[in-house]
């Protein structure tokens, strides 16, 4: 399997669960120009543009990050609690990040007007509030084992900076206690980020 | 089951969904104070506030669209291709309407500045070509059988005109033809649509 990525970018969750879960793996960069490091057109490996994207050994390419946590969960038997609740909470919280999370970051990725940035923040306060509760005094937010649920939840953390939006306590230490994880550490150093 | 729903909202897609596979089902609608249609507080059931959110026999809530349309699937056996590659795309379909189409109506359902518009169409236009390139001749989204993904692509097609985006030929007639269905028939009459 390749995963392709930017660097630091939402293709981090799937970076760090492929370590986590110990799959083999390849990487491949995207350039300024939509180039993958073998130099191939990524617009026409992902007509969507975007990443993550993840090529599987037959040459299949699986996009949207929730669904690639969801296959890399699958594949390798590892973080997705296997029936119950817990199992549609994990997913559940992976569409809850992508839909009211991650699209209400744009503001502050490309610098819309501010009161683009304003109702951002008033949804993203929520949200974090949301993801707070949920995880209560667990290690992690659905368990205190770590789900692929944790893999987006650390970009989501790691992001959240650049909203000014001050996180909930819990989550922050959840984070801090994941930016020291070997597989981030990994992670980080796999894509070149300090 | 309950499903909490507002008339013509996205809750439709599980409303269609709940009737297509036959599961037994109550509806309660949400009112302008968020009172259920038994007068409870929705946001003591959902503290997201928004709907869809589906009630379990034992009490547990479900939320987020792509999720309960997942579970409904699961539990029925219809609706989702059971193994392959068919099943992934079935999910990444939900998770792209979820994060690149939904999220996108927001200026249009609450009447945003015309250059939040103007975006808006322009990812809502990449969006539908993509979907219309990966539906091509076939029936449905997926196949030439319905999934849970053309339950959502309902929805996102039924509300596609608010924003002044043209549908590709294909999805039209897709939606054309699902409209027609008993089950999309049947949940309109249930939501008092016309
Ligand atoms: N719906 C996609 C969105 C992915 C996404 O937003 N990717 C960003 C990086 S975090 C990206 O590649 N943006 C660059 C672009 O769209 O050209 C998903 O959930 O995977
Ligand atoms: N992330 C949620 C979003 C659901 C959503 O946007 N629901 C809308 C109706 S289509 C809603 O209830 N809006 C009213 C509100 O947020 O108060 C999902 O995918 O299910």
């Amino acid at each position: 399997m390749k995963l392709f990525y930017y660097p630091a970018a939402c293709s981090l969750a799937d970076h760090i669960a492929l370590i986590e879960t110990g799959l083999p793996y390849g990487l491949s960069g995207i350039d300024r120009e939509k180039k993958t490091e073998d130099g191939r057109d990524f617009l026409s490996i992902n007509p969507k543009g975007y990443i993550p994207a993840l090529e599987l050994e037959d040459g299949t390419i699986l996009t949207e990050n929730q669904i690639i946590l969801n296959y890399i969960a699958e594949r390798s038997g590892k973080l997705l609690p296997e029936g119950g609740i817990a199992r549609w909470r994990t997913l559940e919280a992976l569409a809850f990040m992508s839909s009211e999370i991650h699209t209400n970051y744009a503001p502050f990725f490309r610098d819309f007007p501010e009161p683009e940035k304003v109702r951002a923040r008033e949804k993203l306060k929520k949200a974090f509030a949301i993801l707070a509760d949920q995880m209560g005094q667990k290690q992690f937010l659905i368990a205190d084992e770590m789900t692929i649920a944790d893999c987006y939840l650390f970009w989501v953390l790691m992001v959240a900076p650049k909203s000014g939006v001050e996180l909930p306590e819990n989550l922050q230490a959840c984070f801090d206690r994941m930016r020291v994880r070997s597989s981030v550490i990994q992670a980080f150093a796999e894509e070149g980020l300090a």
